[in-house]
């Protein structure tokens, strides 16, 4: 089959591979439909991090189950799915308890061996776990991201414990910034504040129903501090990953508040404000996502018009153009928001 | 002053009554700015309830404070204000608890005995705890809910215990149902099904985001099976009060759902389905409303803009035209909703 | 092999019925160690609920694995185990959502067609969400509760929403009853009072920390109100399941209260005190346990001895003596309070 | 009146100060019947905060109401009352969010101007919110650390979000760390681990009911990881507040659990391990306790006898004995844990 490899530092090729086969009674393979270029992917695309070459690259799809093992009970040839990046179990005990972002036996693919879903097919473990029917009124564009980014934005939401009436403030107006926001939105807060430095970002935030803050032109502290009679943000939700961004949400949070942080922290460390953290009782949450208990619920949501994630897509571009699409979404070209391929 | 007196069976007149005084130092006087017709109001207006005659009715409020007692901290005069129906302490185990519906020293007025706001002005007990400020930016009519319906409204979904992606299901679109279909949809559910057999209040809950349903005309259970894989709403939000309306929630709800009910019952006994409730783990709350909780992020939603209370008001009338009023709330006459009296 | 079957009102016998197979690649056939009679067990003993006669009854136990199907994954023959009573697939909606007790595809047995556990051997359904292995410091007398009983005292506590320093009012102390009692302290309740009229199994709740009060000889409501300034108890958990015990219920509950009840109730409808009820913001919760969610930390709890489950265990008796075990348990004889039958 | 006064480091002295007056119509004026000597006063009693001297200190007190400001509603003379360390309002935003450790007009005492408790007499800003009522069958002793330590130790249990069947680790068995893990055991764990190096201190914690782990001669890690299944600890108490503590703190806790911290941390940074805590979803929450909610619950407990504060306390000594109660306490002479002053 056609996939996606990873040649080098800036470098994408599309090339033969061997086709998926069923490996475990518990597998399916998918005919993939669509596969979405991540941040995460930057990570080995531009070279931050070597994990080598030659692989197939790509964890965010939807496919059609072309052929399911012999313990597959929920799925059959045919079914219109989307599935969480990381194959999870169902049975272990993060699972059981509803952390199966931890789970322990997850089979992470597309960031080496394993191969990714920017491909003509893909083998997905665990499939009755992994997978998730879509909706017959969803197209694969409307449900690819309940995997990850929108599952990635809702849970930096749901973990930020809102209220009713709450103001939150989201560093961040990427693809999962902006999920964030739209989700914060689901918990009643009564404003919520897209903080970032891109036009189009916050352009796009705004049309989303948050109030945009570019923080290259004016004090993002100040904005909040308006809607909070000086007492900040109730809840922040951190979708960048920096040290930089870190240190603004523990300026912008009020005491007693929340610091809910998803956006991938590549450093070993970072300098916590402790002593003031002590002083102001704060909470602070980081961590991946467990899309696997947010996919039912958020295709709920977009089968009932009250989430659109496809306003982040900016791209729809065959797989033949994976050079190209990785080029305009690493370098923010073309207005590029969010980029699908198509195989 | 000039107050609306109740004074038998489909009769309120406005009369001459004495002003009211400060009795305690934590008391207030308000110069009264707005007044609703409740529902409730009409147990005494109809004659179902016998309370006397003779008395000034009204819990609904909005006022400018004009005189406070030596103990009031928070509030001086020229305060524009609403407040919670029945005055709460803010000090005995209930209200420590957050239950202020069940305030130990609760006063109520406008029952009988302690004259109501429908009249020029007010006494309010517990000014500190029972009053919250209104924003500069709103308007009496868009603040003076908070203190009883929407807050009820509100109650009734926040006992829901809704989570994001549910379907829920209200029993009733009178102003209470109305609010209650507002307040779902903080939430974060993927439908809101509002089930009258008016056909303004569904237009108006229309309007508002929910899906209306004709119970006249259509079979609502069908509806919501449609929208549950036939197994119930996950929650139903009751706002009647009538048998009718709890039997029809019972039917409503699916297997571990939860019936949250706001509606005035007025029988005393109900015959609950137990056996079936058993096999279904079914989840029963009611109850009237601690408004002290949400008056503050109730009055912040509205301020941004996210709520608008002032959709449910279709009459405004002088004090003076008070018996018209009652007649045309109580006889659903030119397409009455709500009415609020200016006095 | 041999096992227990009904044979008509109060009458059991031990009699050869066939081996279970394995039907399905997921079931798991278990050796019998342990089988407890329980309270539901006697509704079809004592004819109450006539479901024919001639199969064989028990949903108590514990086992050893003989068999597992071919998807069978997480035992294998020879694992010591404990079950859920109604077999659930943990992949359904109701599975999703940690509510097993409502399992689409539940199958129930030891009440008709399909052979119960008090026998030599069993077929469990969805064996690896069915089962849990049993600790190697446990003995199968100290587990065998988890799968029933225990839990649902414990789900009776779990659903009371007890707060640290509550009151909790435990309406009957047979086995369900102790185990709600003992789960309720679990929770840091300042007192736990059990009521019950039987001296033997309120010497057993004393025993277990809880405040004995006998109904026959004191009037229980005096009591809580000692320990509640008055107010009723904060929490009601319910085990008996009759209309006298709901009854009760109400009268203990405080407002703004909760009663949680898991006692098995057999009449249709019960007169439910709603107008009271509104006025004084209840919350009643009732059902049937999802086990599932608690033989995990239950294990936990018994194997670190904070909780010990044998004490309810009056009797051990070999599944040869099955006449003999239903007569005494079913009459309250020789100060019986719980029966296993060890086959 | 007689009152500890600081003199320099290592240096309190007992002598004559003005007694305490009305100040606010919200005040009273307590007669001093107990005082502790606090961990947070030994920072300034060494010379490690600066704050002056010839200042009263102590935070820590039960008392007898001597006086009462005319807008005091609940306490009149003759109450026997416990109190919050600082004292707070009950009306801001923070006291009515439940998070009254940062009321916006708290007043602190014993910490510099505003004289502290260990003295005969004591002003009390905001009674009514402040002060609790001692139960007539509870001595002074068994009510003082309801107001700090005690409620300290039962908030970082709180946070902690402790589920049944969890295994939690306590780090540090001082004052606070034991009542952190006496109040641990409120919340049903398997398990506490109390995590120390001196002897005295384990074998109390062993005492109430926790395993206690003497890190100086075992592995701390080790002995979670038996009773975890090598995962770590489900939630962690940190109680101590060095950057050693934290540390070890995020080494014991398993993926997806919780650290609750609330050992006074001075440093103003810590290197938090933000890329290990992102990829095991961690949760670190810290701060200040809010003890106007626990001391109501917290009295109960101890009335009904499930607690016994009075175990910590090793000495009790007259208000005249000041200089060698800190020297004791400073020091850990004499196997001190905890010293009263009796004025």
């Amino acid at each position: 089959m056609r996939a996606v490899t990873l040649q080098g530092p800036g470098k994408v090729e599309v090339r033969e591979v061997p086709d998926p086969t069923i490996r475990k009674p518990t597998d399916a393979i998918l005919r993939v439909t669509a596969a979405g270029i991540c941040g995460s992917d930057l990570h080995y695309y531009s070279g931050r991090i070597d994990a080598g070459t030659g692989w197939v690259i790509g964890h965010e799809y939807t496919g059609v189950v072309e052929e399911v093992g012999s313990q597959v009970a929920e799925f059959r040839t045919g079914d219109r799915v989307v599935g969480v990046i990381s194959p999870v179990c169902g049975a272990c005990f993060y699972c059981r308890h509803q952390q199966s972002g931890q789970c322990s036996r997850k089979e992470p693919f597309g960031f080496g061996d394993e191969p990714g879903c920017q491909a003509e097919y893909l083998r997905v473990a665990f499939a009755d776990v992994t997978l998730e029917r879509i909706p017959d009124s969803l197209s694969f564009e409307q449900a690819i991201f309940v995997g990850d980014i929108l599952s990635t934005g809702f849970h930096a939401a749901h973990e930020g414990d809102i209220h009713v009436g709450d103001v939150v403030a989201v560093v961040g107006a990427g693809p999962v910034g902006l999920f964030a926001q739209v989700s914060a939105q689901l918990f009643g807060p009564a404003v919520v504040l897209a903080i970032d430095s891109v036009p189009e970002r916050l352009a796009l935030a705004e049309k989303l129903g948050a109030v945009p803050v570019n923080m290259a032109h004016e004090d993002a502290l100040a904005r909040i501090q308006h809607y909070t009679d000086e007492r900040g943000a109730d809840v922040v939700l951190e979708a960048v990953g920096l040290p930089a961004s870190i240190k603004d949400a523990f300026r912008y949070v009020r005491p007693g508040g929340v610091i809910s942080s998803v956006g991938v922290y590549s450093e070993a460390e970072f300098p916590f404000p402790m002593n003031d953290a002590f002083g102001r009782n704060l909470t602070f949450k980081i961590g991946v996502c467990p899309a696997r208990n947010y996919m039912k619920p958020l295709l709920a949501l977009i089968e009932q018009g009250r989430i659109d994630p496809t306003v982040v897509i900016t791209h729809q571009l065959p797989l033949a153009e994976a050079p190209r699409a990785y080029d305009i979404f690493a370098h923010h070209k073309e207005g590029c928001i969010k980029v699908l391929l198509m195989p």
